[in-house]
């Protein structure tokens, strides 16, 4: 029997997820208010429509709410499509961003956390809009369904499929038994750690909206920035609060959850964060050597080398110094970090540190196995062996990422870029990043790609942040066919019992 | 029980390799002859030195003939070194290549059948010379051990490990029962094709010299020109014979064995060929739209595309145009020829087609798993299905290959060269093709390097050669502690019945 998809839950989910934005479109709406900008009117109006569109959607109470890992994807990738196409509007509609495929680039940046830009003057944008595309990425980091789940009674037992679908990293576990009291807990650990980064933001003496915009940036390891300079004109201080707080959100929740429940230890003996660590702190000590004759001091070269490392690695993007002007060697340690990413279950984007993990232990077991073919063990990670399933999806993960990777690369090609353009704009934005390297570097941003480029970049960008396989789902004519088969099959069920 | 090296068989094959260097070393003493050349007198000492080394290698049979794939792995690595390194010695003395290092590059770029050259004017050496280094092409394009397999009766079983560690590509069938006759039949389709190649250059009126050099480098996917210009400055119809010639060598010599024997339908229906044809095709069709505005006429740019993608894909490394003049669209795609690489079983370089096609499969299985969760099948190549030993190999294969390449970038760098030149120098010659883009572009050679990125690129040859495992087995000091206690077991074994 091939069971096919429940789509009334989907547009039942889809439908509340535009409600959420709907609320949350009211908080530039508020910025607006306190500064007196009086573009921020167009605020209403999309968050109106959102509304609207959300409660029609949300009638009718779905037949049932069986969520299968494919229902999970297709509501994940649709809920990221939505949020993001009406998420844009306020820029179209507001001219700040005049192009509606800017407009929806800078959104899709935005709520992927990526953070790579179109705008060449980002102080010319209203406060309102500069809160709401910075505000973007605190939505999108933790993700928008799992907020969903914190808030939103859906009954049924799977939901875990929703979160699994949206949550980074090879295997999502649930904290509690409840997968809406993770949702909650989640969401709490991480409102903390934002409010925290503000407070001690507010201690530097930035002003509040700096510091709020910084924060929610830092936190969802987004990067957009709200100077044109990025965090490169703030103070030491604050430069070294945003480096650790970029640290912190780069690491899996899951040590946090630990720390707030007594197991100190065991937090810190995840095999994730303590490699994630170590990678931090080599990288930072070789680009620490290698730029340290460019700088003034060796205080400057650690502030600028951490900075720059924690930007890369945790995929926040923000940046302190043009690192386009640094030799070979320390380019090629961040164009390695942008791919590595941070820890799985963390705001972070990339490939993810567990996974480079469970993929050096594969082979380490290979090789094993040439030397003492009748010694192999299954592999372990904090202790507890590795599913083969895990192993076999990690593999599966890293082809259709290099396959991705490469077909970008050779379609942004047809804009005749230089190749270290066209490769580190998409390392960037299929990580979600933020800057490459060349024309896309830290001072440049990424206006002058083609419609197409452009196209295929916000693809990345949500291919990255979803992880692949739900976006890359879409394209399988099986799933269309199928969500329509079920409306005919419910249908001919119907006639059938009427 | 741990099972411990047997290094006796080991220090036995080495010993006959050195023997069957000896005896190639003095054709081209004869080419010497011929032309009347005095430095050609240099290779006699190599040839006695390899002769009597090997000889007193052999005095002593080894104790048993028990053969694992760990002694397989070790006795070709350490092969190939071996002959490597006297491989190089007549460059060094005729004082041809005044550097050891550069001569080390050269003769390990030979037997890898890579092709990348550090001279600048290959036609200022003597024919012998000349001669010698296209002639390591086609010794390293069979491999030295299948030769040996095919002429030297070893007893003993398990010669497939050894045939198994040489041999490119996922999986290594015999072709008959016994390894020495498959052996036997790969090297008669090697010389055969070699000796047609050879025939229909001199149609094309090329002087017989450089139709033996030509063909000799085309049957072993090398590249090695014996011009400044490689083939450019020959007639358009020498390049088509040499295009389809690299063609035919890049194809798995399974396919001319059933072809051979009457199974001409089954040759055909092979999957790996059909893709790499499928390939070469799709190429050649792109980057003939996107030169045909630089050519004078289509059937130029039909020539120099065909030419340029044959030698790419089956990694020869032959050119007739500088392609770091073509657009960046054309350039990725030679990048991706350089990496996909030629049919296993083949004397081409690369990750090999079968590989990707396993690859390729594994990720369909993979999302039809989200799709229909209960109907999962074994993946299939050529209508039998592949053993998951086969399928993780292959995942642990892509792993190694890439983490390879990525150190070996990363070393490359502390050059400061570019980031296109580093990247594609390591692609050139870990998937052993040649030439590479910007400064190691067709027009150009390895020359500038540090001694150090030199010998970076030389590991990266012979492992490309020997894919990966037998040469990073080297590296664990697990094999060492082996070897030594093998010996110690046998003393004190002997000690005990004396």
């Amino acid at each position: 029997m091939i069971i096919h998809m429940n789509s009334s839950i989907i547009r039942f989910v889809l439908g509340n997820v535009l409600k959420t934005e709907a609320a949350l479109l009211l908080l530039p709406c508020l910025v607006a208010l306190i500064y007196r900008e009086q573009v921020g009117i167009w605020y209403l109006p999309v968050a109106a429509a959102c509304f609207l569109l959300g409660c029609l959607m949300t009638i009718k109470k779905p037949a049932n709410h069986v969520f299968y890992l494919k229902e999970g994807c297709i509501t994940t990738a649709l809920s990221w499509i939505f949020l993001s196409f009406f998420g844009c509007l306020p820029f179209y509609l507001t001219k700040e961003i005049p192009s509606l495929t800017d407009a929806l680039f800078e959104t899709i940046s935005g709520f992927t956390t990526t953070g790579a830009s179109i705008l060449n003057d980002v102080e010319a944008l209203s406060h309102c809009s500069l809160f709401w595309r910075s505000f973007t990425h605190w939505i999108g980091g933790m993700g928008v369904l799992v907020f969903l789940l914190a808030i939103v009674p859906l009954s049924g037992g799977s939901n875990i499929n929703l979160m699994r679908a949206e949550s980074p990293g090879p295997s999502v576990g649930k904290l509690v038994p409840k997968v809406r009291y993770t949702a909650r807990f989640l969401y709490l650990i991480y409102l903390g750690l934002t409010i925290a980064e503000m407070v001690l933001l507010l201690f530097g003496r930035m002003p509040l909206f700096d510091a709020i915009c910084t924060s929610v940036g830092t936190a969802g390891t987004g990067g957009f920035g709200i100077k044109n300079s990025s965090i490169a004109g703030y103070s030491p201080y604050i430069q070294w609060i945003v480096t650790i707080f970029m640290i912190l959100f780069g690491i899996n929740f899951n040590a946090y959850y630990l720390i707030l429940f007594g197991q100190i230890k065991k937090a810190l003996k995840m095999e994730e964060v303590r490699y994630y660590l170590l990678i931090i702190a080599a990288s930072v000590a070789f680009i620490f050597f290698n730029i340290l004759n460019l700088c003034a001091n060796a205080f400057e070269a650690l502030t600028q080398s951490a900075f720059q490392v924690a930007s890369i690695i945790t995929t926040t993007g923000f940046s302190t110094v043009d690192f386009n002007m640094w030799n070979e060697s320390c380019k090629i340690v961040l164009v390695l970090l942008m791919f590595i990413g941070a820890c799985a279950g963390s705001t972070g984007g990339g490939i993810k540190v567990s996974r480079f993990v469970i993929l050096f232990k594969t082979v380490r077991k290979e090789f094993m196995s040439y030397i003492h073919p009748k010694s192999i063990k299954k592999i372990q990670m904090d202790e507890k062996p590795i599913e083969h399933e895990v192993v076999r999806t990690v593999n599966v993960y890293f082809i259709t990422f290099f396959v991705l990777f490469v077909l970008s690369v050779f379609l942004i090609s047809f804009d005749d870029t230089d190749l270290i353009t066209g490769f580190t704009a998409v390392a960037a934005t299929i990580n979600n990043i933020g800057p490459g390297l060349e024309m896309v570097g830290p001072s440049a941003n990424f206006a002058f790609f083609s419609p197409f480029a452009k196209y295929v970049l916000m693809f990345d960008m949500l291919a990255g942040r979803l992880e692949l396989f739900p976006l890359l789902l879409l394209f399988h004519k099986s799933i269309w066919k199928d969500l329509f088969a079920y409306k005919k099959s419910v249908r001919s069920f119907k006639k059938l019992n009427s």
